[in-house]
């Protein structure tokens, strides 16, 4: 796991992988058919590692449970750097059903908790796309980072986070029964938290010369 | 390019290519070394297609220019199907150095059509990630709307646009210089055209009984 870990798989050979182990190659072979069973395996281990990260207990303002999985997010691509992004992307000649089967799994987790948290009786197709949307904007963004690491990483978790509450914020102006819940999350957020910060940022903007007078032109009904 | 367009690459063999070509399988092969070689190329002219969709004449609001460009894309996503999706997942088995390249390159040209419509002399590290986390968001939302379509094309296309505008508004609220650049894409703005609605949707929000008195409680600074 170590090895499929820091280097992208076609670059591991099962001769490194019995001298990591301090095995011989046959036994190596005795246990897994090839060294492909071999990287699904890791993959499926490493999957159900970072799906363990997503599980965040059900309490305090939304955006700073999001900010906390984030933090364990973010320390595991850290810790995981080139392996993760050869996963990722796909990219990998060991791409194969069976790992994209375990990535599925890890995306599937990471949706399935947001959506407990939002504690939403009957998500709407609208709702689970935001969620899958800002999931692969996590990854791709994460990826990104990790290639030049070009803004600090708690700015990257922060970004992350109020990424997630706008687009869930997009989705309640088109959708009453979830603007309602989004008043219940927001009611229990803190003006220093995540979702607080994005509201004093936004707010700011209308510093900007002309751009509270477009706004309150966009705002009204267009004139027929 | 029809048949990978309609299937994944490990449902065409040559026969099938041979067929659909009208020539001999030898004749095939003298031209392409293999199945690989020829999804490749063929890939290779899909993906030039794709990217000349993204070419948009700079005059006119940008969030209406953007709306059409993703009309073109959705166009292309909707009647390319089951082989765009194999495609961009790079979960098939043909995936390889090769395609991946091909994908990132029509990646590229839609990060650089966007950077020459937002004309930011120098875009920031932050406004970039935020151009290539959305289109990350394009690619998953239209795939995830290609195997259910549970909301209209049209929804899906505006909402895409929408999000585009809202990352841009997030992105901007942190970065002094391109809030600057915002007033001047707000300004030009329709109150019909999708960033006109999103500012009116958005609006609509405040009517949630609770919400506005939260945003205000949240746009005061914290105390200490």
């Amino acid at each position: 796991m170590q090895l499929f870990s820091l280097r992208p798989p076609e670059e591991v050979s099962i001769d490194d992988i019995a001298a990591a182990a301090g095995a011989s190659r046959p036994l190596v072979y005795h246990y897994f058919p090839g060294k492909q069973a071999l990287y699904e395996e890791s993959l499926r281990r490493a999957g159900q590692e970072l799906a363990g990260r997503f599980e965040e207990p059900a309490a305090g303002p939304l955006s700073e449970r999001l900010y906390r999985v984030m933090g364990r997010y973010l320390d595991y691509v850290d810790s995981h750097g080139p392996g993760f992004a050869a996963r990722l992307r796909g990219g990998s000649v060991a791409a194969s059903p069976g790992t994209n089967a375990v990535i599925d799994q890890v995306r599937r987790a990471a949706h399935d908790q947001i959506l407990l948290h939002l504690a939403v009786a009957e998500p709407s197709a609208g709702l689970r796309l935001t969620v899958r949307a800002w999931i692969a904007n996590a990854e791709i963004t994460s990826l990104e980072w990790l290639a030049d690491r070009a803004v600090p990483r708690e700015d990257l978790q922060l970004r992350l986070v109020q990424e997630f509450i706008a687009s869930l914020t997009l989705t309640a102006a088109r959708e009453p029964a979830l603007a309602v819940e989004l008043a219940g999350y927001f009611a229990e957020e803190r003006p220093d938290g995540p979702t607080g910060r994005l509201v004093r940022e936004l707010a700011g903007l209308f510093g900007v010369p002309g751009l509270a007078d477009t706004v309150a032109r966009l705002a009204a009904p267009p004139s027929a």
